[in-house]
């Protein structure tokens, strides 16, 4: 393989304006199911994604335990309302399916306002939206509604149905390994599990089904292994029934709430300073756009499983506006308006860089180490073009021939010179090919 | 022993306002004695102290040799004085000590004026402040008296008597060691060879002496040993008879100008980054109070010694303002109102919060390292009053669980996540006590 | 040896205000000659340079081969010009020798205007200077001008002889090692190449030479070592017939551009955190003026060879303003105007602080580790005149008794307590003349 050529034909294709729309589409078909972290919404989900790429969805049954966790009754759900005394359905499940708690035993009762009242929830700041709710772990039951909703509701008789259930069954979700040169493994991690939400689940599921069209026809060097799973619940379940593959994850990813407009946050893995995080800050940076890069707190998405101490997986976060920091955040307004096209394809673009880097990242050695090679005898001396350019060329290949001893890789290399990545992997290649490098060892 | 639970008894008990006032009181009946580095001024101090705590008084012979030391011959004085031709004290050690150079060889003399100012020491800055001089290893005598004095004193003929003895005898020292459940110890040295300096020496006495009343009626982790010792030889020859204690050292620091009203200084043991160190820089920057902490130099008080290339002890200075930074050092005007009751508790309180965090610095393991334990069926998770104050909860359990390796310390741990340490060490004793944590193999 | 006695003397003796208009005399002499990589005008220039210091010179023949190069063809020119058609020379290389391109093969041909221009060459920026260009490793001819005498030239036929030769021959260089104590070496290296142009290269040389008469005639304890060569192909072949000095040779400066009126500048050795980085950085800190510490890059003089890989000696580059950051670097404006007496003087000086520093930065042992021994005894304790000098002088010498474990360098200590090393340095002396210090064992 020579340095420089594995994804980068995948990067232009990619470019084309489409792809943007094709994943924004993608959200849409998804956008009306009733996820939960079990049941049908969820698998449906997945069945959808594997008509795209061939996902194997794996159902684990309830009360199979995992580590600290036991698998949980399976949730589904047919429909809600609360109706009023004249039968007009005034909270409505096949509306939104937010109205509903996530995770609500089948009720149905009449009830006052002021005994329904105890079941409602709303969202204290923006007066129409309705808040997301779940009760995972407790059994109850709840409607979510906006404000102007619940100030709306007279006194009245209400009919109350929730005809859900919750019965023994099981835990689903999808993966896919894209296998490479390598067992070596990158893992690409997004949760599947909230109702009708767009940054939050959507955005992330629709980066990683297409980053793995992209990369499952196209050669690489590492494994690319994506998970498709409820969260917390999900990685956990994962983890507990893979252990033996955990040590071939050299790098990782979860993705979540990538779709909005805002910058990259980077939230770094528990080590710090990994090669992801190392390969994340250097593009990020190089990127010229905003963009924040924050360190591992163990508050947040799957990472904190992938990153608590007994694995402790060099396993990063991407968001764009990271959760907590976007008002939309679990509520309705996070809804398709919220994502964007551009903004879905500026993150698949960002990964496959990210995976870029990560697949050249080699640490060569230089096969003249005593004083420099003579450049010009093989044309490698401002042979280019403009001046400027062939001088940024030189001082890169001057750069790679000076710290390749085998130790440093190109990304220690691009650090220390203050180039960029892809000039010092260009520079290595011309390298290469003229016989002045070899790769080293391992 | 459960974590967070030592030393807050006694904490709580100190919050009560008497305490300063107490201490104050002991400055004010030690201020008037005459003390040195030997001699009975010294002894007389340590008497008092004892009444107060179980000191252990030892005394050294004068020729003994400690290191590149020798125990130096006692010092006492009775009297001393300088009339003028009438007969009156023009310069009185019965007014204030200060005005002897402490140390002054014995005299009877009739001097002129210009003789006598060949022996008269003033403060160049302050005309009404009398300096304090001393000449341990150089055998003279001086007065030392206020610039205005000095330019009152007409041509006359003056009777010069200091009736002082320098004489084989003993070096006092004061210690006193209040056994913890381990052998190692956490040392406490404070100077008390000045004479009628109150944030310079008493300061420290009073603070050392009531923290040992604190710590000895309390079960504590780590032994104590306080010394009261005059400044450098004392610590010299401490160190020289107990080198077979210095190991057990762990932890330790010279209180010295505690009383005067500025915030806190710290200064570093020579390590520079030494678990008594990361402590008080911890509890300082989250107090909130103005505050400095330095780098070690090798010029200060009895850190000087403890932190010698030989010992290393990682020994740092706590000081109120640092000496050299206020102009009272070594004048009259650090007298009892230089120093205040509250400045004296609140570097009590300080010295219990340091010690209460070096007590609980445990570190853990994390029972449950494989993904994180579900906290929700223990009642763990949002079970507190208020949604801001749970969230932080379940926020530094979550950094405990996730850091607790057996290699983070509590300290550690606190420093990563930007919390208090306090906040730390009650989400490690909830965890631990629901059995989620076990304390790590030292 | 005592520390701090060996340069010193030389130090004093260079302060005499000849010694930089000597050095101005010597590049006043040598800026006629025409040198180039290879030649008489380099040979010539060793030999004026051994009339003041026994320069070993060194012939290595043409094609012998030096790593990945291979030693050139010998150039030599006598004359070149070009005649106007009325014979009068438009172009003159007696004039200057900058006219001709560098390594320009024999020419003899009548051209026109238009095909004389392919062969012309100008400065962009500078109307009224002429550039220095060379062709080292392409067979080709040229002449320089200033864009001034180029707008001049009239339609005409113009005769166009350069009368040189490019013939197996020799490449000349010129060695002196001045042994020490020890055979490990200081390396200092300038390059000897370029024809008439004063800041870059000629004020090298000067130092170079002046540096060597220096610590010629006085003890040291280093070896040093001094390359005149040129440019690249001469560190290349050096190094290729030394690669046994190379593991003696601890510290190194290329010397460049170091006759301007800027402040000094300096490029660490790709090891970035060598002795010869921190004694630099040290000493231009504590000057006072104005300068620049840059980080390696592998762009610039012959350090680029000494920090290859296969070597990654501890070599950096003196300059005052680097090259590239003055307009006049390879233009006919690098003229004996262009260097001062003062600068090159000072660069002496400078090197010889360094040297200095390196020859007296040894390690010691404190003989009393345990506490400070009693400096009053030996009269080191406030002996000194001034107060203020005399603390100065306490608190150097309590830093070195403090660090000196046998591990801390007196750099080391410089470094961290943040005081001169020349202090330091008496200190230390003064400890060890008073039997309280040893040098540390390596």
């Amino acid at each position: 393989m020579t340095a420089g050529t594995t994804i980068t034909a995948v990067r232009i294709a990619s470019d084309s304006p489409e792809i943007g729309q094709r994943m924004h589409s993608l959200v849409s078909e998804l956008y009306p199911i009733c996820r939960s972290i079990t049941g049908n919404g969820l698998r449906e989900t997945l069945r959808r994604v594997g008509q795209r790429i061939p996902l194997q969805i794996h159902e684990v049954a309830t009360g199979t335990l995992v580590y600290d966790w036991t698998v949980p009754r399976e949730w589904n759900i047919q429909d809600a309302w609360v109706k009023n005394s004249r039968g007009e359905r005034v909270i409505d499940f096949q509306k939104s399916n937010l109205h509903v708690v996530n995770y609500s035993v089948p009720v149905r009762k009449t009830l006052s306002l002021r005994e329904l009242k105890q079941h409602l929830y709303t969202h204290s700041g923006q007066p129409d939206w309705t808040p997301y709710r779940t009760s995972y772990y407790r059994e109850t039951w709840g409607f979510c509604i906006s404000q102007r909703q619940l100030d709306a509701l007279p006194e009245d008789e209400y009919e109350v149905v929730i005809d859900s259930s919750l019965e023994d069954g099981h835990l689903s979700y999808g993966e896919l390994l894209l296998p490479g040169e390598s067992p070596e493994e990158i893992l690409i991690s997004t949760h599947c599990c909230h109702p009708s939400l767009c940054n939050d689940n959507l955005s992330g599921i629709a980066v990683a089904c297409f980053l793995a069209q992209a990369l499952a026809s196209k050669p690489h060097r590492y494994s690319y292994r994506f998970l498709f799973i409820p969260g917390t619940i999900g990685s956990i379940t994962w983890l507990s029934r893979n252990e033996h593959v955990v040590p071939r994850i050299k790098h990782g990813l979860v993705l979540a709430c990538v779709g909005d407009r805002g910058g990259f946050s980077y939230k770094k893995s528990r080590r710090g300073n990994a090669e992801i995080d190392r390969a994340v800050q250097h593009l990020l940076m190089h990127s010229g756009e905003t963009h924040s890069v924050r360190d591992f707190s163990p508050y947040g998405f799957d990472e904190r499983q992938y990153c608590s101490p007994g694995f402790n997986l060099p396993v990063g976060c991407l968001n764009r506006t990271s959760h907590g920091e976007f008002s939309e955040y679990h509520t309705s307004a996070d809804d398709l308006d919220f994502v964007s096209a551009e903004a879905l394809e500026g993150t698949l673009q960002n990964c496959l860089e990210i995976f870029d880097l990560l697949e050249n990242n080699r640490r060569y050695c230089n096969l003249n180490p005593k004083c420099e090679p003579q450049l010009g005898k093989r044309g490698l001396y401002r042979e280019f073009g403009g001046q400027v350019d062939a001088q940024a060329r030189e001082l890169a290949m001057l750069w790679v021939l000076n710290l390749s001893d085998g130790q440093n890789s190109l990304l220690d290399i691009a650090e220390r010179s203050g180039l960029r990545f892809d000039a010092i992997q260009k520079a290595a290649a011309s390298l290469k090919d003229h016989g002045l490098l070899r790769l080293a060892e391992n």
